[in-house]
């Protein structure tokens, strides 16, 4: 940064988990805040956050960290993001820009708005990156890099608004798109709800087979199944309030998947290898895709740490 | 490795894939063979593998590279392992162990059983390891580093061979456990080919949606899809032959998964958000499991490499 004046003056994290605690780490990086100010819901929380020294100050309510900042991200779970703009409306300064990083953004949309006062700018937003971790002191400053984010600004939004909330984010690293709530939430049906309701599906049933143990499941994850678990373990109420939230779009992803399921279910029953390979060849495609784009890891295994050889004596 | 003799005169590998190509290197560096020599079915493999110089020689035919090895693997798909074993079986030395490295067990054991002679010893075994990766170029010695190595010897093994194999496979990195080929099949099933089933469905369903396009796809994968396409990014062979080799285990399981899909399809539905998250905080603990044995990264994201945040001017 040079010597001119950040993006912001003050910018309020309401909620300190994996994506509020990264946007802090990054945001003061990259200096883009005089202040950064936040607050938790929990006591503990707030109090992790103090001990941490990211943020400039922690907050007891959300009224109170969502005042005088030119810029508001509620970082919280999808279903309580309405309630949270009923509490924090009478405080907005004028001209703020209010935003989200929900992984759903028609209900967050609707829930909000219903809320916010005309005084302000409201621009909902999916950062689409995250780990399996959660908790203030998951977060990292370079989450954002080369992932996406989706900006859902209603029709009416102002563009200069738009604009400078798209820079906070490339300035964090990110790729900005913009998009419909609702295309939103059918692109995010398949490339991220469907895939965490499949591997919270998969992961249970291998959890209560009676002919095979969970130590023969824990011992022999590397077959396959261990690329399951990792989100498989995202936090349990972001991903209910996602699917609460984001029900039809789920429901008709789920449908497709589905039919695809049959297909090949029936080429098993019916020993038809064509089908099979077949299909298993196109999705190898798909992988080269995503890593040509820079989406994932170009090495074997994710770039998993491999130990070496010792040798024996 | 200390001056002692190697624990092999002559090791032959039929098949230089990621499996083949691993084992070679891995023996290689432990010295475990005066010789390893090897073969592949097409002559461009013969040739790269000649040009790595991993081996000491590499053979035209199956039964050439068989010929006088005290340790014969077959590291080829199941569906070819009965045509090798008859192929092989007629030159195998008297007192030779042959095994292979197949995904499925049972079709093996029948398949080659019917060939081999008695005067050889059969210890058929499945290093459950591997990556998205194929061919001679994909392997490395440390594939098989604290992974298993199930081994399902029949009833009327030797024991004296049994454990000269599995002594192989400790000297290589693996970890070594025998059970029966039926119960290693429907533990596999669970741990390995439903995931590759369900991912290569998945993949497949995103790559033909009529709204949502490939680049959208692509771009937005970070949202949980990727995790799933390095395993739909699998040998199209080996895995065609996979799942019509262990038909009766994988629809088995299909059905156990089917129940809880449809479990909680039904709680999203209804909007049961109680369902849900009780599902989702019981399937985290099955990810602490397979960390804390070993059997993946701590760290986030499978210890995927992060870019670094420039700071803008």
């Amino acid at each position: 940064m040079t010597s001119s004046a950040p993006l912001f003056s003050r910018i309020a994290l309401i909620g300190f988990g994996l994506i509020g605690g990264s946007i802090a780490r990054a945001a003061r990086a990259q200096g883009l805040a005089a202040e950064i100010v936040t607050t938790a819901r929990s006591e503990k929380t707030r109090a992790r956050v103090m001990e941490l020294g990211i943020v400039d100050r922690v907050l007891d309510t959300n009224a109170e960290a969502a005042k005088d900042a030119d810029l508001v991200i509620l970082c919280i779970p999808v279903g309580v993001c309405g309630d949270v703009a009923r509490e924090i409306a009478p405080h907005l300064k004028r001209g703020a820009i209010v935003s989200d990083v929900g992984s759903v953004k028609g209900a967050v949309l609707r829930d909000m708005a219903a809320y916010l006062p005309d005084s302000v700018h409201f621009i909902p937003a999916h950062p689409v990156a995250g780990t399996e971790h959660s908790g203030p002191d998951s977060g990292f400053a370079e989450l954002f890099i080369n992932r996406w984010c989706i900006l859902t600004p209603p029709d009416n939004a102002d563009a200069a608004a738009v604009e400078k909330l798209a820079a906070f984010w490339r300035a964090i690293g990110a790729n900005v798109e913009i998009m419909t709530a609702d295309h939103h939430d059918l692109v995010l049906a398949v490339t991220s709800h469907l895939p965490h309701l499949i591997a919270y599906t998969i992961v249970g049933t291998a959890d209560e087979l009676e002919d095979v143990t969970r130590s023969e499941v824990l011992k022999f994850s590397a077959g396959g199944f261990r690329d399951f678990t990792r989100i498989a373990a995202s936090d349990p109420t972001m991903w209910r309030d996602v699917f609460l939230t984001n029900k039809d779009a789920v429901l008709e992803m789920l449908g497709a998947f589905q039919e695809d399921l049959s297909k090949l279910t029936r080429a098993i029953r019916r020993g038809d290898g064509d089908v099979l390979f077949e299909h298993f060849t196109r999705t190898r495609a798909i992988r080269r895709g995503i890593v040509s784009i820079g989406q994932d890891a170009a090495s074997a295994d994710f770039g998993r740490p491999h130990a070496s050889l010792t040798k024996k004596e």
